[in-house]
């Protein structure tokens, strides 16, 4: 495999032929292009600091200078070696190829010197790929696509109030080892609550885990669709939609109970958003939200990058959150409660790694939402990564 | 790759067109459906436990319930997890997803219960496939294959005496990195013995392993073909059909020799039956008899599952050779001797790992009797395993 | 995967399809046919020691008999098996296979004898493949290709001088991750010294590396294509054709220097021969010359076998030298210099490994000589291995 190919490759047209509903979001086995992704927290790239990551298949060098974060292709265009095999920065503007000394500016792309080779004709004449780059809410936000002008506004690709004056936002990532889709539908998928029953969070925190939720009917979810507004779908939690399972039978003999009298309630709603990221209000506290996104690293591999958000009324509010979040979120949420679907994913990402798991799927009433946001994806999603992209 | 799937898959047509002897043998890359094949020992699986396993590229999940013991995929219908990825039995009967709590009874497959889901319209209406299993000598076999009405019998997928009264049986089992083929013709091929002349059970047990044995003609093998019955090729290893080598010569220089005189006798003969599976008699004593099984578990690898038979006259009878068998012929024979086997099939895997070495092969006049076995394999074998069979 | 496939395999013919410049030796992923490569060292095989290859992805025994270096095909006729996987020689002039005792004659491949089948008819009438052997200057050179006769000369395949009387040569060899052609390309490229400008060898040797070198046109390097002599390409370095670069600046701001006053200057020549084999002149001192070779292991691997030359006159001054080549020359340039290349090699594989590389790369004008040698080498090699060379 070269450098930014890995086993798995793209759907087979076959394979895509067969599938009736959502073709757009089975062909996206990259991802969706076009969109904003966060790569990293604000906190994990310095300045002057050179951090290699990868997206949708692409490898993508990014510096801070000044402040600003820039994004350019980690692939010299002379011999097409990885920058990031070993950082050359000479001066604050440019990164230079290890190799030959191709020097490139991160602020455009441009083939500005060559060490060696200083009256080289293509000095000045040629770009590297450059990413666009946007950082909000301490996270480091990457345009992955084509030279759109003007660029889609962050604000169409994060849940509708994650850009909110005064929401504060912390959390962690992790490299899971499945497609990011089957990241999506974990997250958004309300009946696999039942790995979760055991967990430490719902004892500690007494939550109402019910070991299912069964949907009242067609209108427990509902999709947002206006334009110019981000786009996803909602599962409502509410009595009125949904009712809680808290018993567990099989051929009429109890198995497992939950706990319905327990202090803190179920979220109210689950939604999820183009191009792949999750909100759960609240959770799992009542003041708090969880907004996590599931950004493709390749066809096999995503990012599994989870914040919470709390509305604070200044900096000490603020500072009060970050320490509750690191002595009591962290550990017990995100990376206690998660720990369960992250291992769920990379069991499930088996059946689809072939991409045969689309045709042979049994879904089941229960899944209604994820065949609606499988829907909605594929209406309004702005491109899909194909294998040229690649090259 | 996919749960089910491995590297080499199946055989490619361009090749199979080419082969002129024992095509559908060729074809067979993972195994003869329709078929029992012993997957494991029967106290390898006690009273409600639960054992997965891997047969002709299918996932199983075998579990005891009152005694008997039952087979069902190892693959949710829902979302096609292995249910074995973290085992979930509420009731004595059942197996339940870990992820949504799909239940399955073991009887019969059927989606029983969903934990979270009590009223899912789809309980009681799917089934998960099942796999007849059945429990002979100690061993668990498994019937491979379609819902065939009524099924063949075990007695047709063992050497002819296996099931005798009377013949006590003690065994061991690996996995072995080489296809089921390789498998069955090391076992069978009578000019490999060349590999065990420096083993430690030829010089303790006094036995006179040739160098090689030479063929007396055609007469040498014959095949068994009556209809209800076994099927099987024996190879003949009396003085009447095989001339033994015990001089081994280069240049007319005499390089090894073998032990004529030794006190205890090579086998009669040597047979190989559907679906995979070999007899030497006498072996490794004069009581003894050596039944070995080259089970499938993929296109790459087999079940070695070797096994001792001995005919007694009671309990007592059969407590002794269990003694026997744990401190002498487990570790001389089916441990010590065998290794070379092992080694010898996964070093010989490597030639027919891409299909090509079926073409490339130049077998010699002693190979008759694998050339008769791929005919007779060919003939007789209840359907060919093919990649619409484990989807 | 066979014993004698790799993943990669070989090159599509619609990217061939493609190539404009050198189709050939694009095509030749895993080498030129029908030349001598070095496969190691006199001294690693000594009287009656068998070693095991890999040259052009064809598997290959070395066996030393009375002095005289043979080399045979590693595969059994028989069952297709590696002899290597466990060598049996009974006899000086054979080597025994240790399956079925098939027997083979290192001088001509003939299969003299089977131990244990002693009248076969095949005994005599078969024969495995060999391959012609040779050796100088301290290496065993094979040749690899068809049985053609006469052979072309080994004089032919080494740099003009390599075999001159009074040459004594001493080196090292390592298997290198990355095609022969990124060996060779690397190696050839005068742009590539920007990766050593920190080497010990510089410093310790004060030598004068430049961090380019700007060729002062087309003039810089030429073809050697006389009819019975070595093919092959100089790159000129003497100041009548390249400018050397000792200030390297970045926006016109001195980012890097070179020490253009060290006491030993640089090479006056590099040269690359057919079938790819380096001559650096003089390096890394006054008084020696490198010679390199890239020898295809298979389509992502060679061996890096490279050496010091250095004219003697007599067995005194030729232990002078050796005592220098393993006390300072090993140590500072075979192994420290060269240690980079390797690296660099390694990290440029990625880009080319699926073949696209050659269609997306950019070369400048600096990599003139690189393309001569391209076209030279699709011009003059003997012929291009391809899979049909190793069933």
């Amino acid at each position: 495999v070269s450098a930014e190919r890995i086993p798995g490759g793209f759907v087979d047209a076959a394979i895509l032929e067969r599938v009736r509903i959502g073709r757009e979001y089975v062909a996206a086995k990259y991802g969706f292009r076009n969109h904003w992704y966060p790569a990293l927290f604000s906190a994990e790239i310095a300045e002057e600091q050179v951090v290699p990551v990868q997206l949708l298949g692409e490898r993508i060098l990014l510096k801070r200078v000044d402040g600003q974060v820039y994004g350019i292709r980690d692939r010299c265009l002379h011999r097409g070696v990885q920058l990031s095999r070993k950082i050359e920065c000479f001066t604050k503007n440019t990164i230079t190829c290890w190799y030959h000394g191709f020097t490139y500016r991160v602020q455009d792309g441009m083939l500005c010197n060559i060490v060696g080779a200083p009256q080289s004709a293509v000095i000045g004449k040629k770009r590297i790929r450059t990413y666009p780059v946007q950082e909000a809410k301490g996270l480091v936000f990457v345009f992955v696509g084509d030279d759109l002008n003007p660029l889609p506004p962050l604000a169409e690709d994060v849940p509708p109030d994650f850009l909110a004056p005064g929401l504060a936002v912390r959390g962690v990532r992790s490299d899971v080892n499945a497609n990011w889709r089957v990241g999506c539908e974990n997250g958004f998928d309300s009946t696999h609550i039942f790995i979760h029953r055991d967990a430490e969070l719902i004892r500690n925190n007494d939550l109402a885990l019910p070991l299912g939720l069964v949907p009242k009917g067609r209108s427990s979810f509902q999709s947002v669709e206006e334009p110019g507004a981000p786009k996803g779908v909602f599962d409502l939690f509410d009595p009125d939609h949904v009712t809680p399972v808290f018993e567990g039978a099989i051929d009429q003999q109890t198995v497992l109970t939950g706990n319905p009298e327990a202090a803190n309630k179920l979220p109210h709603h689950i939604s999820i958003w183009l191009p792949g990221v999750l909100r759960v209000h609240p959770w799992p506290d009542p003041t708090l939200t969880q907004y996590e996104w599931y950004v493709p690293i390749d066809g096999e591999r995503h990012i599994y990058l989870r914040t919470l958000g709390k509305l604070v009324a200044g900096a000490e509010e603020e500072q009060q959150f970050e320490r509750e979040f690191e002595a009591r979120w962290r550990p017990l949420a995100l990376e206690g409660f998660n720990l369960d679907d992250i291992w769920a994913r990379e069991a499930t990402e088996d059946f689809y790694r072939d991409d045969t798991g689309w045709l042979r799927e049994q879904l089941f009433e229960a899944d209604g939402n994820i065949i609606e946001w499988r829907r909605l994806a594929s209406r309004h999603n702005r491109g899909i990564q194909l294998p040229e992209h690649l090259r």
